[in-house]
């Protein structure tokens, strides 16, 4: 199996509500450091996974969705806790949607078949969500 | 699958007996940075794997049992080779014991399903345990 | 001269004030990775410029006093930008307070004669502030 | 199951072929960073995956045999477009050939199973190559 | 002293000149990540040393002069060796004249008195060039 | 300035005495990642400030005289507490003893004036001792 991973990070600000979450439950922030890996098991006929600067794009696009924001205030992620595992969990879906409408244009991107995000929120602690593509 | 990792280190000497290990037989010591991986497959109600700074919590206390240790003087380690891919497996049971004693008190945290445990000794040199919970 | 480093981090939310500033005008946040830099010419008599221990504790303390919190909504700053430049002089500020009461209680605490601190807020980006203790 | 991972580098030139590479048409270069991880169900007798030290020495001899080469002068890579995703195929090949003729030549070495091999290109971009060893 | 620093690299071909550079007399290549500081006694009246913003774009401007090359082949630097010492130098003085012409268009830019380069190019090993600004 | 900095690691044992090192007062050990920068003011008639290639080997030599060791058992350290600090400063003066041997031939390495030496013990605490050359 081959993978390819692009790295970018996002600086947002939020809540979380639960006691589990102490002195989270606060509005306080993070600068969360994203990684894609997108995968596949033949190379295509370039002899990659997909275009990597294309990939790093891509990332960047949906970053830039919550990018300096509050996500306390944006109205799709009202009622719900955005914690780091919710968000990748959230990214990897608006990645996997993009990528099925053919953002990453390679005639063999729809060879790719999974994708893990992880989100780096401190050096001691991150958290990922991985699944197939549908 | 999500996952949850924390990461913490510890400081042991140790010595390794057998040929194989070269000047490694002399009695040296490392700093281990671990890692710690929990996985399960869906989220708790609180949208998380578990929390993050019990699992930080877990993780230190786990490695306090042998931090600034000569492990060839600890009676559990007698006759063992303390070697990094022993300690990774060492320290996957003891965290594995401690979250099935409910340590991570979240009610979903029976549904973490796995651990990856990984100790960086050098900055060119790891090892890595990864194996179901019970 | 000898030198000794700790490093820690905190989760904040907060707004910059000025067209310069473009998005992060809007309330967003950041993990800054602090790293604090004591220095003297000298060690004391037990061979160290302080102990480390100490240093990552007052460190610590001093992340403390706004870890977790949305800085648009501390009195403290009232009327301040928070950039990372600012808030590394503040980080600076506290501890060569917190040094000059005791806090490193070595006998030869005082013998430190400057400070660095340096605040990382994305994998390519930080700021620092270095000045003598007073 | 365990593993063992070990790193390197290498420092080469060469150009891709293909309107999708862009300006990495041109000759140009890269420093890889690559990781080879080494797995295992059980432990050998001296209770590791393989000697770290030999596994780093089979990296170095393996990357050695194009460390500041133009890769697109070397007969092994002629007509191939030597992309991240080829290169760590190609050195899992190179290593996995190796481990089979014994490199590794712990008695247990024969219950290695599987390769991981990856290659750090930019602090935001890396590829990697992971299947099983015959 | 107040500093701000921001990082990208550039991915460049060359061969160097002299029985010291060993196998580094062929042609090869690098990825070099480049850091930037800026440093200033004190803040702007926005709080900052200047918009990191710019400051990261005006270095990847000056980096994109070169990325994707092989520098042997660039008349600018025709019968010098471009080793990492030299690079430094040379994306310093390309900086101090963009900066001396208004890149970094803060009113107080003017204040920023000096610079330091630094070229990371593998794990173990990385140049710096560290003067005044004129 | 020009500055160029190589790295390498050390695995040591060793115990503190003092009341202030607490736990450390055990025998335990660390991994030092231990980095050596030299600095000089112009360029050498190659456009380095020295071979990198050498400047590795020299710090590999200088640690490579502890590697694999319990400092408590040296003579050389008898009677002293091998703190960070306390070894950042010896490793500065054994590479400094080597380089006014010539251990950096090239014809330029007289006009090296000064050395920094880190030694990297946890992710969160390093230490080093700065000088001239004599």
């Amino acid at each position: 199996m081959y993978s390819v991973t692009v790295s970018h990070h996002v600086m947002i600000a939020h809540s979380l509500v639960g006691v589990v979450f102490g002195p989270a439950q606060q509005l306080h922030g993070a600068t969360y450091v994203v990684e894609a890996e997108l995968r596949r098991e033949t190379l295509d006929a370039d002899g990659i996974v997909c275009d990597i600067g294309r990939a790093l794009d891509l990332l960047k696009a949906v970053l830039g969705e919550f990018d300096y924001r509050n996500l306390d205030e944006l109205a799709e992620f009202r009622g719900r806790n955005t914690t780091t595992e919710f968000l990748a969990r959230e990214i990897h879906r608006r990645l996997a949607r993009r990528i099925g409408e053919g953002a990453l244009v390679s005639t063999g991107a729809a060879a790719i078949h999974s994708l893990r995000v992880v989100l780096r929120e401190t050096p001691v602690a991150w958290a990922a969500y991985d699944a197939p593509l549908e």
